[in-house]
């Protein structure tokens, strides 16, 4: 939650598009001097994220608004807890409540959905990663919540990673080809990922030096014969609609890295409500 | 999908956080001559929508660009069919593939289950409408969504409609002062809705002139009196969890409007994927 | 004069157009050291608005200028009358002092003559509003400035509010075609409003249930006699060039509201001046 | 009216703040397909400005629209005539009406009171310029105006003009030591104006090379003995409260130029209308 | 060159910054519709780079300028050569010159200093690269002119390559375990290079799987003892000063790349003129 | 260094482009609770400048960091003098150290130049001017910079300084048709600047009433001639490559100004390293 000029620059776009030209039925009805406190409570269990971006939030209306929460981000919540305490101003409080926990449920629901990923692989060495299938605009705080569901990130935009995908490689003229080309165009710190479907292409990409392979949809059987084929010789990432498959089945595979884009591109809003008496 | 100087603003922001600085693997493996054609395909049947924003979003990365659309949004699709064509310079179509679906599974999403709820009301006087509970930066296209879908838009933001919720009651003192503290405020071409959970809550809104009532929470038998209570003096509106409920039976209970959160908190992006042959 | 984000983008959007690369003139003349302090002084009788952009214009400058005032906005101040006292490092008062007064003087004119607008009206229920009719980029605070004169706002934009005028009833087909689209289409939270040009325009609106009738541009007598016939039924504003009315003459006809596009479009700044010695 | 990118900039900024999410009474009641014209009308004698403005607030919501202008920028128009003809689709044309008129009628507002002021000075060398009393975010376009009505501009910020006041002059010690400070420190491009109160303070500006004098306030006989003294040393310039007095009395004093704060303080927007059939 | 949005946005930067209020000069002396044609021609020999970004920054002044260039980017020109011909508005054309020339000349500076540093390694297998070192906002297309010149790109951003410095190793307590935390935290695309200063840190490094080996301010003879340790094992960059060296002598010790700050922190803009007539 | 406001907008451009999504090495390998200091060393002797840039650089990284300097901008230093201290969260300072060296770098090399480029012309009348040939959006630095190493600025921007160029003459018919269109368009406090090449338009230059002589492109005889010729009527400015003269013969010939585009156009960055211990 770093980079505080990155989050004010969201932040203020959400209020903007909330507010509008002003809250009128708080303007109305709240006193400017009254001040009050709320509590954000859980209404279902989860893993919380986005604490840090609700305090802003609230800073941003009002700097006399604090946050004081009591769960950090990516602690297990239940259903009944408290997870914070907003108090100050009750104009401020009650015109951020919206966005703040529009930020808070996406984020505690992207969360809680890698955690379960997560767990469905513990005990193997496989990892979780997300993909680019992010709501635009917010790849920046969904990638973050992965991280703090357990989560491990893939790359953030087509600049930070080299994948090389079927087109690429028909555009190119082969696995190898599209290897060679992107190897002497790109910046040399960066790995070479090929996607395949076929075992042929597993052995063109490693032997054209690919330093990751992606599984591209292939059945259980064929994903276990892929990493016994690759053999150590590139990191494994299994794709294609992961989101719908037993990953605990997938991880035993031996696969290192399991992408799924449901973590982020078909999020359930965790349950969280903020009540202004306990 | 009017307003281009809105919609350019979106694309632009998805595509200078998908993009980066550049698409290494598209740059160094496709030839800038190179052109080519894909197909958006439905992977699943829904409701599409957000057409005019994948058209868009090829253009500003390539005026050469063109979609032709098979299909106009709001139409219903089936597994299987092909929805749209893109065609052009190469390089451009796979670089902004990710941003184009990105948009149209979230939008098209929403569309169809917004759909689907509207269906669970058919035969009634009920509409579905949505909330301000949307994924900061992207309501204006969500709330298209919703209305692609077949739903009505709930207020825009905070200042396009008086929503009178428990707390500002308690800060005005009661109903009645609430109520006519934001009549004497607020611009006169706005309703008043007030939020309520009993029947004396009801009555004491009704007797003060509001325009419109939300059954806050209420169980089936509670929302059946209560509209029978207000007969027609004013809206009456359905709230609270409805996601998870039988719009069908919520609907019976005479009450105008349901709003579900749900339509875009917890959206399942539509399985639709760009395809490079048929 | 809430929301503090919103107050400092149109503040700085101001100092960029008036300081460019830099004061030249200050910079070289007045050294770093310096501190001054110079009071805020009426030149005329009015109604004072815009202390706390004032307040925020110093500061966005140099953080260490402070703005005392001895009046609030809202108040009436007279010639001669010192309004507030600025003081910190003379370069940024100096810097500061005619985008300060901009602003300062454009809303205390507004406020002064809504205030005057106002008072022609008192004693009767009858109410002043703005229009659209704003400074492109300063609607936020042209409309803060007719709520500081006691009027009331009218819609923000084309968002907040519905008013079908000639061109949307002969687009729609009549004003009964085109309430009933309208009502489908907006949220139930907006009234509907329709400007009218004679009396069976005003019967055939609030047949169709018309919440407001807008009379366009109607003597006195017809006002009256328009008044009589809604009896009620609708809010009544009166509007077309009211600027030139006698509002007194107007409110007596029973009108509930008046619109007056001059207190925007025709704004006589209010003599104030800095003074750097009393 | 060059430089498309500085134009744009403000023309979207007022699109946004008055469109919103949406123009709900247009959409809902004019079909999409619809096409319409409109003639903007003057509804009072004066000169116009801005037709290049409405005619790109137009092509910026819907490139189909079209303005076909009767007149240039400038031109003098009568009650009654037919300034322009808008054609293209009507959804656009109605929700574009608003912004076009506010800037149509604030510059052509400026143009024509500018173009009262130089009438009043004709037959004398002198000049009327503006100042930097203009609305924030406006000062290009008002400015813009104000050469249109035939007068000239003063400097356009603080950047690019040198003018010592009498704030300047106590903080650097002198007249003499304000220019010569101002000389050191500032482009060789820029000319060193200095305000003067008295005829010994005209003495010591021109002695230390002063190429503009600035009367500030003076009566009639002071500002003819000021022009007598300076006697083509240097430019002499009135200022202060000049839009209330004679302008053809103080031009004839032998003044090179006069300033007038209210051609941009205190504009009357100039009535003129969109009309949908003549 | 490609992602006009990105270039725009740039471009618009540059003439805002340079144009201000309006080039004053060429307003008033050149005719509206006068038209006239320029030459860039080079005043001494170099890569020339930056022709789509002069081309466009004509287009967004004036769409009617159009420049024919004669060169692609990249191409060797020698002193004397024309390289493009600009034609159209006479105004925009000279008001567009120097923002013009000074993208050209920055471009084309970077581009023959970083083809000069090439050609110094020609022969053997080693690449020359950029850095970090850019001047604030022009990374991108001081990059581009790296790549133009011949050389390979370095890491983007901090985000995009993972370098594990000394200070980073401190703070991890040792390059063991600098390399897993960075590995468990980064995607799996990025390789890990890792700053070292002495033998032992190369033998650490390798054991712990650094993907890369920088060695940083190291003499010839312990570069060329680094590369026969490393044997192939990583890549192997040199760094530190390369701007002053010997490039040759730095290749032929057998690293893979050598990256040079110089390249665009100390810019030697390429001389070029327009000319009006040749 | 003034103007916080301006300051911010160009660090945080420079932030953006070189964070990204965020500087994983340091994430992954710095604790965050771990605090550091480190130490801004001059590694050749040259003209710091740049300080409030770099302290502001950590702030907005992160409020916590302090910056303590032992020199002030426009002070000498020599190879080895400790410049500045930073202090605070590691994190932040080992994020920042780039751009905070980029930008202190650039600047304090334009200042050395600018200073080397002074002390030649010390003992004569004759001042160091900059030009418009900056690095696109970093122009108010780059002018800081000149000013901080004793040079005085050229115009900032083609709106606030005119400058006859042979363009604007054959445009404009003459020399003095050209001077008297623009001091008809232009405000009456910028001078009037004409570029000439031979002594016949110096003459028509001075008999027309030019206030500013460019001689272009010059021998050091016809320069000496020129100055003669002019006699005190118009300052003098030199031009055309004096970058590659000797300046200080240039400024015995008795010119006000010599103008160098290579202060800025060719920036040599002065050699500073940011040590963690000293």
């Amino acid at each position: 939650m770093q980079y505080r000029y990155k989050l004010d620059e969201i932040i203020n776009t959400a209020l903007n598009e909330d507010i509008g030209s002003g809250d009128i039925t708080t303007l109305a009805t709240v006193d400017e001097a009254k001040r009050t406190e709320g509590f954000f409570v859980a209404k279902e269990d989860g893993v919380v994220c986005g604490l840090p971006v609700v305090s802003r939030v609230f800073e941003l209306i009002d700097p006399e608004i604090r946050l004081e929460a009591y769960f950090d981000d990516g602690d297990t919540v239940e259903k009944g807890d408290c997870i914070a305490k907003v108090s100050g101003p009750a104009q401020g409080i009650l015109t951020g409540e919206r966005v703040a926990l529009n930020f808070l449920q996406r984020l505690s629901g992207i969360a809680t959905r890698t955690r379960e990923a997560v767990s469905q692989v513990a005990g193997t060495k496989c990892a979780v990663t997300d993909t680019r299938k992010t709501v635009p605009g917010l790849r920046w705080l969904d990638k973050y919540a992965v991280r703090t569901g357990g989560g491990v990130n893939h790359r953030f935009n087509l600049a930070d990673g080299i994948l090389i995908k079927d087109n690429h490689i028909s555009a190119a003229g082969s696995i190898g080809q599209a290897i060679a080309k992107t190897r002497s165009a790109a910046t040399h710190m960066l790995k070479i990922e090929v996607e395949v479907e076929n075992f042929a292409q597993i052995e063109e990409a490693l032997s054209c030096g690919a330093d990751v392979i992606m599984l591209d949809n292939m059945s259980i059987e064929d994903m276990t014969k892929a990493v016994e084929i690759i053999n150590g010789r590139a990191i494994v990432e299994a794709s294609g609609n992961m989101g719908e498959r037993g990953l605990s089945e997938v991880a035993r595979t031996g696969v290192d890295l399991i992408s799924v884009g449901a973590l982020t591109h078909s999020v359930s809003a965790m349950d969280i409500s903020l009540k202004f008496s306990l």
